[in-house]
């Protein structure tokens, strides 16, 4: 076999010619490839879960976690669920060719953008298979070539799909090398990919925080960073409280696995007597578990059916991913406007309130891809804001901010059309 | 004197600290700010000379080149030119609060984009101290806080300015520390600012390719490189021969020095007899030298009046910032756009042509920021393309290609307001 860096420079060369030819191709072959693919996904099902069902012998055999085990399996349900987002990405308008901002200058040339894919996009990713279909779907429909680098334990999975993906979409025309996946999973083909400027364009870290800090820092070309959200919803004083009951409900228990996901209560201290008895209870229903500064312990404590302990330093700015929250009492919408600015990622933050003041402050002062009066943070999301599917949601202020659909996997030139002119 | 690491973290800590104050300052006070410092850099002349005169001396003493003495050399009329450009920027838009995207979603949520501004822009440039003005006034207008690094031949002038402006600035209400310059042009203090993630926002870097190459691979921070431009003009068979020696007379003598000039012609070999010598005669009659492949040469030599050598290997895709030229012959455009490919820096790129799909294809097939029917690569400016002042031409695809505006030095956040709504 050949060694983990050779085989990534020999996918990312043929990739980068791949994305040349791609760049071209029409809406219509590249929403067939698409269908094609969604096909592929039943027909090649046994193959598919056959490859899987390796993984996950050989992920159970290892240890790993229930949570971790029921993320990377696949089930012909699963596969079904897959292939309707291939077919909802076909559906979606295609961004490529996209004039904007046309006009003609006091001179007659006539201006505009015009936009064009990125180039190669390199995706790094842990888990879920479901991401080597999603991401090749989105970039192959944005005319973009994907190199995959999934975690080490869906390697079988990740293949077999992608291998499905790939033959499907060049059935249709698209260009081999398109879409490749990494066999090898070695750590050092993931560095040298993170050097490879000028033949990957793109880089989307897709896993933890420690995965998506590490690609951060070390890539060498652009990277959108996202993905991890520490999500506050601050209850103000002025609050209905019932609203805010249900918000927070939702944000936190709806699916706690995700990054719009409730982390931390806020809770002014002139309703926290009235409010967190029963919005604790309505969430210990739920089975979640509060973990709580002094004041709002204080409230809390003796409460029948609540699960309230007291927090720890690091609860703060934690992303829990679970039924728990970390609750903390102010004083204030300062205060809450500061502790969201120290704790915060730069996610998803939200106010519940009936003043219009601090409704307004707070969506101008809280730096963040989304802040919200009176919703669910779990809204941040590219098919709930109408962009259709997603790649992922961008927590940096470069390039897009917030869900990335089809268009922020786009870049555009400016095209210029004379008849003769020359700069006075 | 504090050493430069310790100037640099105190300096960025201030300006970060700004930054969030700068976000929030209304238009009239940006521009009031900026007007100010447009009669700064009258009343506070002689200081600045003087600054300057001191650098001046200096770098005539070390041997400097008299080009690079002249891009150092300050006068009254480029401080005057300077103010005018100040002034200019108070006139563009503001474009800090802009709302777009807006829409309802079935749901009653009501979402919209909200431009704000990056944060902190880390500028790192070399020689022209007019730099430190431009980008400063640039940054003020976009809401950033900004932290100058300028070259060491300047530094005396580059402080004098910054603190001009500075001082201007705060006299309107803009926060102290929104405009820094560092006193210690320390290389160890470049790359501490690399790293400082998290301080600063944005890196842009101006000066020669050695020294955007070294940011944009050394930066933990979002870059955005450009400012070198490789810029082919295809002169194809089919042109208006008057035209295209126009263009090109344009693209290459206009003002040789900057990024957007002609760097290669290109020509067809079918009208290479007559275009060339006709050509050759107006470029060598303003100074042109022109570097000539094998069959361009023939044609060439012994011509009258024209400035024709062979072309050396290193002469294709290469910057020449001088009244240089390199000439190669094509049998087809297939031919010009291959060679385009491999030597472009995707920057401005042009044909000059009467058959419509010679047209179409240059512009759909080259990959650059800027493609041109018929007109000279020069356009390629902020202020041509009606955008106002610029900070840089990016020729990178990721955030913005082309010239970058004040638009380019924002970002946005998304606006929710909800009536209670969660999501099912």
């Amino acid at each position: 076999m050949e060694t983990p860096i050779k085989e990534l420079e020999q996918k990312a060369a043929s990739t980068k010619s791949a994305s040349k030819k791609l760049a071209f191709l029409s809406t219509a072959v590249k929403n067939q490839a698409l269908l094609n693919i969604a096909e592929a996904l039943s027909a090649r099902e046994a193959e598919i879960l056959a490859a899987n069902d390796a993984d996950y012998q050989a992920a159970q055999a290892s240890g790993l976690s229930a949570a971790m085990l029921d993320r990377l399996k696949l089930t012909h349900e699963r596969l079904q669920g897959m292939a309707s987002d291939v077919r909802a990405v076909a559906a979606l308008p295609d961004p490529v060719g996209e004039l904007f901002d046309a006009r003609t200058l006091p001179n007659g040339l006539q201006i505009s953008k015009k936009r064009v894919p990125l180039g190669v996009i390199g995706a790094i990713y842990e888990s879920r298979p479901n991401v080597t279909v999603d991401i090749s779907a989105l970039c192959l429909k944005s005319g973009n070539a994907v190199i995959l680098r999934g975690g080490s334990e869906a390697v079988n999975s990740n293949l077999a799909l992608a291998k499905a993906v790939q033959d499907a979409a060049c059935q249709a025309g698209v260009p081999d090398g398109a879409i490749q996946c990494l066999q090898s999973t070695d750590r050092a083909a993931v560095n040298q990919m993170l050097k490879m400027k000028g033949v990957i364009d793109l880089i989307i870290p897709r896993g933890g925080s420690d995965l998506i800090r590490f690609v951060a820092e070390n890539a060498a070309m652009s990277v959108v960073t996202g993905g991890i959200g520490v999500c506050h919803t601050y209850v103000d004083k002025t609050a209905d409280l019932k609203k805010a009951a249900a918000i927070i409900y939702n944000a936190k228990v709806q699916r706690p696995t995700v990054c719009n996901a409730l982390d931390c209560i806020i809770v002014h201290k002139d309703i926290a007597a009235d409010f967190l008895p029963v919005a604790a209870r309505e969430l210990a229903g739920a089975g979640v578990e509060l973990r709580c500064d002094e004041r709002a312990l204080a409230i809390l404590k003796g409460q029948p059916a609540v699960k309230a302990v007291p927090a720890r330093a690091s609860d703060w700015g934690f992303e829990f991913l679970a039924l728990i929250a970390a609750v903390k009492m102010v004083d204030s919408l300062d205060q809450a406007l500061q502790f969201i600015e120290k704790y915060g990622s730069g996610h998803s933050e939200a106010i519940v309130t009936e003043d219009y003041t601090s409704a307004m402050r707070f969506l101008n002062e809280v730096d963040a891809a989304a802040v919200y009066v009176n919703a669910s943070t779990r809204f941040t999301d590219g098919g709930q804001f109408g962009l259709g599917a997603e790649v992922g949601i961008s927590t940096q202020k470069f390039h897009a901010r917030g869900p990335l659909g089809l268009k922020e996997l786009t870049s555009y030139k400016w095209v210029i059309y004379g008849t003769g002119q020359v700069r006075a």
